[in-house]
């Protein structure tokens, strides 16, 4: 991912933890130019997403720091796996981890999820998708770790792509003119999906040529008829209350896509942990 | 919460989500100056945080959006409750609606997910307190929901409290040095905690008065000889690893508090979401 | 458009004009407190876009402002015509004068210049669009006055479409693994188009189910002859100098889209003007 | 030019162009680590301005990227000659592409466009100048790039210079009190300059001291009456709808400044352009 | 002044000033929603300056504030003097305070201290100015204070005036080489300064026709001098370890201009408070 | 102090006094490459606070120029003393000197003035403290400079301490309903200060348990008798008034904190200054 994307991010989340005091506990308990060296460790099996985001958070509070990688994005790690070396100033090393680790933690927690669930319903031709529910401020950064976590982005926001929801379609007075407005005015570079809730709606807009659609809600029954009817003239994609445990069945309905918005609003963190010395070398782990 | 400290967060994410081209949908299938009315409904039961939040992202889209709250931050709720009342152009109350849900889902997670444990561990006089183990850019709203769903607040950043960690300690070549240099920095509005892995440890730094421990993976057996040998000379904070199922048996170890990381980084959302309809009055579920 | 995405940009460009010190020649020649109302003009025929913007600029410098439009964006209209009326403080009129007719004369200057190519291909069903070449800062505002204007969009920016130009070709190793590489990382809302300077590549694009075709500086007889061999499983786009002299002969041969990057990168401003008077009524022009 | 003062410009143009999710056609078209090498290119002749705010956006994305001009800000070059050599990671190169040739082939324009009107005046001794009518947030780039074509500046703002227009002379009730007012408040670093309509106007102010005087849209013989009269006392600056054609003719009354509001809100963009190789070495064109 | 040109300054001290958590003083201390009301109190005479934007203060954190000013910029005031009255939202009054009082007593002591001098050489028809020794940040506000205790201003900035200072001397090789290389800059609405140590160095400026001289260090005598030989031919401005008490000499000998930066940097605050009461009205002070 | 908790403040006071145009005297006078060399000096002496970010801002401007420490924050210095030894691009020095010498001249005058209470009550067992009472946008900064004078920092800002002041009280209703409030909020980090007139209230806030009083405006015979009360049960703040020639006598009494708000809004700077050559090294002035 290109810095540009995250590297405000970054700032911000520093800024928030060091506040206008700065690491108070660190300047109190540590001289100035002590050096320290570490290692940034996994403590739990996981897919690694936000390593780079998480060094970046290290450099930016300390260009001098020496940060060495061991792990890279979408790596499936065991626990007690180290994922980078740190070396250099130790107030600068305290300083700067939490929010770091805050990255890598919530970054991998998704990717781990989702890889759960790609895993899940592997063999079956059909992918994982995330939503529009993320967390404010990161979506950039948690689209990417769905990826690495194997799974694909729907859109990324309001503007690159048209998909009519029911409360689209309910204002706009049903699916005929919302499909009529959505055609007149997307560009030829984006799709069109319509979210259906029963089969009739799908034939109709199938007949209107809609590219994708949403199916909200719909039994492994129906989607397979869903299915049927589409026979490959447009995208399906299965939405509303998939878990890992119902994923398979509902991969193997031959929709082409699953998407779930706990993937991003709810994934659990992942336990990651920096563990420093002050002058010795880190302690042996399962090296890279 | 002042909304000062929100606002810009607010304007970054409604950005986030509109990109460069707006809300495509919308504007494709509703026509310019159509109305909608609607209501902000939790789907399920939990302890409602962000309502303010939510509220203000859409009147931040367009101040001209009639915007009626049902609940108040901090209330426990039943499913299908409804939240808020909502009417306006309908085309601003779709662009809004996503960003707001995310906020109002998220925070009201993390408070269902306090008060869970809250409640886990009532009438054992010990308190549940959040970490800074927050989402990077949202640490003053995360803490605020950790409030309204019953829980206290640790330090805000690194700036507001003096909290001697491992690291700091191995750093500073022991817990002797890292106190004296904590209690000469310190100013008179400050307390400073000590993290201790044994009860030898929580001994010297009661020597050295220090205010508060925070007892790292102690087994309940430890925790009660550490609140024995403590005896109210200072605050005591369990952590690590406790969950809503050991939580009543650490607070009954006589501890003042439960620390949990959790709480803010792997709270599930609450699902919530918005119904519109075009000029008819939103369907009737239970009142506030 | 939705204030929220040019809010910014509005408040930055009155800074960018008051500097350090604000108007100083209003604040030296006109007491404080004085009333002034007055007209804003188009001097010459053409097609507004930005009265929004403009009239937004004067409600940011003051929100005590009385501002009524008298047009709408999209409209064409004829020289000396009044656009709208203003009155109040008149600093505030003054101070904001010139940055509100910088967005109006350059959005409605791209409106103008796109109406006119537009025009000279009506009737041929091709569309006229715009490219990524904009004024650096203005792209979404940019982008809104070539639809003003009756032309299309392109992409937004490099996130929101997938179009393989040379470079990426020559780069990737030809248009193989250049569109190999767009199908697997293209979600399912996105389209792919390829550049393509030969109806060789052409044939090859087609024959790998690419969506949509850049036919770089084709002559009028290569782009019929594009049009015969894709037989409308393509979407095909002319660009390279094409000129609203040239264009009617290009839309001519069945192309479905004609890209001008001068739109938006060369078109000259519209004159536009802010007519003032100290207590008196705005001198009589055309009314809308 | 200071890159302090336009770095936040390029960040800005950079982010407005790879939103959310950067440069997807890069990203799956060309394998992470690739290296590319290229020059940039001035298509037609021309005066280069903006070169340096180009390199810096490429070097802003990737200040790995290796970065050699071969051309000057201020210099006339012919069509099809290298600007500059870049080598370096294929992605960050193309990536920054667009927004690095938008920045270059406008501020070009802009000094292309100039140096036409100062090479149409010369041995006059009067100087063409711009205005404030540039784009909104480019008025110190677009400055810049009128000095590179030759030119000279005006007013940066409203708060250095005084300038009294129409505008004001009307609202503040004549010509007297408007300049005893400026006089008042203008410091001892700022001249006062009057527009005048007439030869009348003109005297009034020689008589009040006035330091310079816009003469809108006076004819040729006006103009020279306008200069006999001031005999040296004051600047005179001509403006109102110079031409290249009409420029020389303006120039030769004697007046000291030509003003032209065109030279920044309607000059068109030079052609540039990026072509880029795999690995070879770039095209031979006519070398710097 | 216009409120755009402090808005962002007066946003930025409330964030410094609230932090991530707020005022948990009011919010612990004061239940929500309770009202109260008071003034704010100039404590000692002092020459008013930053009321607009003390009170603009107020309102930001609160709109619905109630905000009545009894004084106005630039108004001298005895001690104990009621500036302005405010009512509402208890908590929202607290939060504020502290940053409202912040400005005006800085400004209000800038003003303060200019009328010192200003007052001291009344009648000798020199001017007070101040310098570009302002606090980071604050350069427009303590410049304003400056007109409010009836100085003027000089450059606001490095862009605004040409001022050649020692080190430029120095540094271009000479007065002469520097003033030539300032003519062929400067545009026709700046002027041109030079700081000269000797009366031989003016002599050379007023050759050179320079527009006005920095006499550094002067003795009374030699500014005597400088007049004579000037002769109104320029501007002279004398600067150096100038205090109240030496002010009314140096302004005898007939210089134009008495700059100081201490006014900016150096001037002690005026006492200003604010007197809450909760529901009774504010006591009885000196009305306005 | 990190950086990142100054770069903004630094980069944002850069551009308020370059504003548009940039550095015009050094563009006029000093060609383009032309290499200088000198000292920053303190011209009187004092506390040096704000070397590190002085010599910041230079690097900000241009990261070529090779800047050289002879000072060290929090050292005493004598007049004339050389701080630093700078070298590199002419331009880029003298754009950058007077911002950072801004910087350097407030924050050592607050470090000097800081230095000169803090010497006066040497042996008392008193530290000095300062307030909220800092220039709006400086407040980390200024406090930094109090800690390099010697003294110590209360509050950082509303969110980090619980102080009741006078006008909380009164909304409250007493001390009693304040300080009940204050202890149900404060966490376990945060103490809880109160504000104090008489020694009744004293009295009773020890009798809540109360951890601090801030004795406002109390004779040195009350302060004693204050001490002899509290008996060491609270941290006793005197407050109000303090000068450096009444410190000593207020110190005696045996409270532990003296606090003054004008040691940082009324501090005068400390006169420092930049001397530059153009190739020569800089004039012999007494070494580090």
């Amino acid at each position: 991912m290109i810095p540009l994307l995250y590297e405000e991010i970054v700032t911000r989340a520093l800024r928030e933890d060091l506040g206008r005091g700065g690491d108070r506990t660190s300047d109190a308990t540590i001289p100035a130019g002590t050096l320290a060296e570490g290692v940034v460790v996994a403590r739990e099996p996981g897919v690694i997403a936000g390593l780079d985001v998480a060094l970046a958070t290290f450099l930016r509070l300390d260009p001098h720091l020496q940060v060495t990688p061991h792990a890279t994005d979408g790596e499936v790690v065991e626990g007690d796996r180290i994922l980078a070396h740190l070396a250099g100033d130790a107030r600068a090393l305290l300083a700067a981890e939490r929010t770091a680790l805050n990255f890598l933690g919530h970054l991998s927690g998704i990717a781990t999820t989702t890889r759960l669930v790609v895993d899940a319903i592997e063999g079956s031709g059909a992918k994982v998708v995330c939503t529009r529910k993320t967390t404010p401020g990161l979506r950039s950064l948690e689209k990417y770790a769905v990826r690495m976590g194997g799974g694909a982005n729907h859109r990324s926001g309001l503007d690159d792509g048209i998909l009519i929801k029911d409360n689209h379609r309910r204002i706009a007075g049903g699916v005929e003119p919302a499909v009529r407005g959505a055609r007149a005015l997307a560009g030829h570079m984006i799709r069109i999906e319509l979210e259906v809730d029963t089969l009739d709606e799908l034939e109709k807009g199938l007949e209107m040529g809609v590219d994708a659609f949403l199916l909200d809600n719909m039994s492994p029954e129906e989607l397979r008829e869903a299915v049927r009817r589409t026979a490959g003239r447009a995208v399906l994609e299965a939405s509303g209350g998939i878990t890992p445990e119902t994923a398979p069945e509902i991969a193997a309905t031959g929709v082409d896509l699953l998407s779930m918005g706990w993937l991003t609003h709810s994934a659990p963190s992942l336990d990651v942990a920096l563990d420093l010395n002050p002058g010795g070398h880190s302690t042996s782990l399962k090296g890279s």
